[in-house]
């Protein structure tokens, strides 16, 4: 039996792993199984020693789930009735998900899984809030597991199943978890400034807005500035860091930018 | 797409496939290929047909599930914090979910997996009420796909994971959904009196010990009353019947034991 967890609502860290970290983006359904392996020992080792305790992983699609999305022209806002589609795409990142909880039981890890489709909905439709009941996380957390969820597709009024994104759900679970920490490991060292600087902390809506303004890559300033604007809105500190930064924001350090 | 559907509560149809029914129950991971596929046939039929109009489909897990939950000593009332138990019995679940979705794939009905460990918790104990948010799976009818869950592990707090029912699942869903009728399809053609005759009607809670209390098979019995007791309590009338009942059950028609 893993040790129950008697500590109250708090402590729980929300770990995303992006797509682009564990997945080579541009090979559809390829693992990086160099860099979801670092990441596995991290938070192996992390558990380990005790510097996490409660601890909920969401891994991004990568070229597993992106690759399938995009053939069949399914989006966040965009839904499919084809069960076609949704059966590509959810099992493009169940397999992923496999793929991590592999390597995460390997060490040791006692990682449970938790796919969103089985979960989630957008019962108001494409623009209304996300229903991601956390029940089943929450006990699955207090019981000394650890859950892992993915972006995966999701049920949408009258828009058939839209996905919806590893972040989405970061911001979710934060929330509903009362979390204590969130990070937000990718390829990028955190968040950059105009001068592709990092960013070492943004604490108010206006910082994103003046550091990012100056940015040459329009799309990603824009992704990465709602980005930070969600997880400026959560109650817990988020940090957004490379590889590098995994093994320090698990004991405890802030790598990268600290958001919040 | 699917044709949206734009109909209210109370038109779906909860129909259980027994794992006896779709398994081989003697040897570990078998399918009985030829029931499962005359019940996909079934159902296909029912839905092109249009004598069904919104379907959740829950099946048990057969030797697929009970070998390795008897295999780990894990029951609806005992837990496991072992990870690797959790996974021998939720994997093996999912296994025949994929092996049920590929046979109703075949036949175009439009079915995706709904995973009750994902979705699902024990929040107060092996004693406490189940807690199944039906969110996703309300969304998923109303937007035409037909959700399929099943037996599976279940959060619970201070135990670990414990198994959950297809049977707990049929009643919970049929309730939070406001189902229309409720459908088991096992092995048996009926609730059997000590005769081992078909009981045509139960619908009070005293037929029940009535008719159960002269049976020889004092397991089965118990088993049979309290899932009787179960579907009495429900708003849903409720047929229990044999592989044969099923096509004239998703009709409309009222085959082995009618009950509430």
């Amino acid at each position: 039996m893993n040790e129950h967890r008697e500590t109250g609502a708090g402590d729980t860290v929300v770990l995303k792993l992006g797509g682009s970290l564990i997945t080579e983006k541009d090979r559809p359904e390829t693992l990086d199984g160099e860099s979801l392996a670092d990441a596995c020992d991290a938070v192996a080792a992390a558990l380990s020693e005790g510097t996490v305790d409660g601890l909920v992983v969401v891994h991004g699609g990568g070229s597993f789930g992106h690759h399938h999305a995009s053939e069949h022209g399914v989006s966040t806002t965009t839904g499919t009735g084809d069960v076609g589609a949704v059966m590509d795409v959810h099992g493009a990142m169940t397999t992923l998900n496999q793929l991590v909880l592999a390597r995460l039981h390997e060490r040791d890890v006692p990682a449970v899984p938790v796919h969103p489709l089985s979960l989630a909905a957008r019962p108001d439709g494409v623009n209304g809030e996300l229903d991601l009941p956390i029940g089943s996380t929450a006990t699955l957390l207090e019981e000394g597991f650890v859950p892992v969820l993915h972006g995966d597709g999701v049920a949408t009024a009258d828009a058939g199943v839209t996905v919806v994104s590893g972040d989405e759900i970061v911001v979710e679970l934060a929330t509903a978890l009362d979390a204590r920490r969130v990070g937000v490991c990718s390829t990028v060292p955190g968040v950059l400034d105009g001068d592709g600087e990092v960013i070492r902390r943004i604490d108010t809506v206006e910082a994103v807005a003046d550091a990012l303004d100056g940015s040459d890559a329009t799309d990603v300033s824009g992704g990465m500035a709602a980005k930070v604007r969600e997880l400026l809105a959560l109650d817990a500190p988020a940090s957004v860091f490379g590889a590098d930064g995994l093994v320090a924001f698990l004991r405890g350090e802030e790598p990268g930018t600290r958001i919040g």
